[in-house]
């Protein structure tokens, strides 16, 4: 029988969870509430990638944890993984019942934490808090699900759907305040992927240069470049952390290699990077969340192979005219294409519309997967 | 000194007016509220044009108003119109006290109906409440105050800013609950205006079709036509209330006017019809609010020529993507030309998105006024 108390338990235990969304990758970011007597004796969230899982996070703070009560927002860990199993933890602490907020949706591991603390004796109630759950490691739960990243592609537009003009002529088309948004979304992901189109031409750093977040390093800057057109002395590669260039030449890439790149061969498709290659290279090297940021064509390339799971759509609340350029090359020719959306959230950023959308692929359509 | 309970029969007041704003054009919708000794004794607001005015309506409800006091929307008039002057409705009754709103906002009368009731001993008391009352006929005060009607341009497009194929291919772009918004809107215009391309592609009725609006009569249906090309068994000729077709050929559209259309021959302006010439004449037509929905040409030639006033944006989750039909025809090729717009209101309507923009117009641009 589930109380509000116990709510109240979990609703802190996701909180704490909510904190580690920045630091934990690539693990998930989990949070624990220990309760004894009815009030808060611990609380524990999942340390940056080596550290503590957030169960023995809560454990530590306790010399005695027998009989305690435990709230946890995913199914406990039953492996041995860089830390020890947290269900053998809680086992050892003498843990008395654990709630859990969600299963562990790794279909090799879905039930056996929970299947072992029953077998030691400890209660576990499981909270049908998924819907709350799963959104704060979204991404680390479609990896493990279907070893695919998920893929989030940000785009700036006017509200006529342009992004510069058609001589080339740009700028900031959003405001400081939603400039300043991409940098959470930065911060949120393990990489972030633009073409050599952007790299040309914007030059940008793709780094998470706001402070107030704790990220343990930075995102893995990703360029596909298939013919290896990034300049030597380019921004992206002059930051801290690891720039990756995708290509699939038949050159080494010797001198980017030399200016601290690392080179990533990859099957050509069309002449050009295989994307479903590239996205399990980075499935490979753990990466949950892909944040996309670049031109029409790109952009056009991952919605046409459907690999987008989610838009970050800003628009700036301008007209740019009918000879811009468009915000994604989808050169569709009858209204069946059309890529459908749901929209998931819309809100004002400073002086822009923020728009969430999730595509609706047609299932008739070919998929990258 | 106002007090709380003043606000409460303003603001009930005000509410009167609102139910009046699809019946009463060409006339401004009022409110009115009688009170005595702290009870309302009669509501009274603005009847269809040629009916009653708000004071009139509610002091007709009781045989003695003496010493009441009276709370009305908007400053009551001092001329003889179709109905008598309110001012000297409200003298003859012997009402004590007149709150007010706002000023009639039309220079040629401003203050003068207060005057005269404070030179017959009534007391009135202005109430700062113009931000309120004012946009219950925001049209009808811009005509009187500028001689130019509120436009406000429909547009319905694609979130990448595209309204059909480049094969002309289209559809409804925005789904059921958008169109039947688009009738609110409709109801609350004098005019809707269209294009002939419009006519000749989509053939369409612009009628008020829901019933649930009170209007007077079908709003004015206006086609630009510069040459003279709607059809003569077009959908728009076939409807109840009047078509006016806005030439400027050297026919006189003797065809179309056995049809039951109105020819209005205008001045031309690079071989079209002169907007500025078409919204004078609506002006003095008495229509204060005017909806325009047309393709992308004159949606772009009315944006140029600054005369929108309001941009009523639907916007359809979907990309249509980047060979389909722009939003307007606004062939700027310099980003110092874009538009730029304020959001003053963004909703979801069905799974459509709904904006109302406020154009920025550059004040360095030609203004065609």
């Amino acid at each position: 029988m589930l109380t509000s108390f116990d709510s109240q338990m979990m609703a802190r235990a996701l909180q704490l969870a909510e904190l580690g969304r920045y630091s934990t990758r690539p693990n998930p970011s989990v949070g624990c509430v220990l309760v004894s007597q009815q009030k808060i004796v611990a609380e524990g969230r999942t340390r940056p990638a080596g550290g503590d899982h957030a169960e023995v996070d809560a454990l530590r703070q306790c010399t005695d944890n027998k009989g305690v009560h435990a709230y946890v927002t995913l199914e406990p860990c039953s492996h041995q993984g860089r830390t020890g199993p947290c269900s053998q933890a809680l086992i050892e602490a003498g843990v008395a019942v654990v709630f859990v907020a969600m299963r562990d949706p790794n279909p090799d591991v879905s039930g056996t934490g929970i299947e072992q603390l029953r077998a030691a004796g400890i209660s576990v109630v499981e909270m049908p808090l998924e819907a709350v759950a799963r959104p704060i490691n979204a991404g680390f739960f479609q990896r493990m699900e279907t070893g695919r990243p998920r893929v989030r592609l940000k785009m700036a537009s006017s509200l006529d759907g342009r992004t510069a003009m058609a001589n080339g002529e740009s700028q900031w088309i959003t405001g400081p305040a939603a400039r300043a948004d991409v940098q959470r979304w930065r911060a949120l992901s393990g990489a972030i992927v633009t073409g050599v189109g952007t790299v040309l031409q914007d030059d940008p750093a793709l780094t998470v240069r706001e402070s107030g977040y704790d990220i343990p390093q930075q995102p893995l800057r990703v360029i596909v470049d298939s013919k290896l057109r990034t300049p030597l002395h380019s921004k992206i590669l002059q930051q801290q952390g690891v720039t990756l260039i995708a290509h699939c030449s038949e050159e080494p890439g010797t001198e980017l290699a030399r200016q601290g790149a690392q080179l990533l061969g990859l099957p050509a498709n069309d002449g050009r990077v295989d994307l479903p290659a590239l996205m399990s290279e980075l499935a490979r090297r753990q990466c949950n969340d892909i944040l996309v940021e670049c031109g029409a064509e790109l952009t056009g390339s991952l919605l046409a192979a459907q690999w987008v799971d989610e838009i970050l759509l800003y628009m700036a609340p301008a007209l740019l005219g009918s000879a811009a350029r468009p915000l994604a090359q989808l050169p569709f020719t009858a209204m069946a294409q059309k890529l459908e959306l749901d929209i998931e959230d819309v809100r004002q950023v400073g002086a822009d519309l923020r728009l969430q959308l999730r595509p609706r692929y047609q299932v008739t359509g070919a998929t990258a997967s």
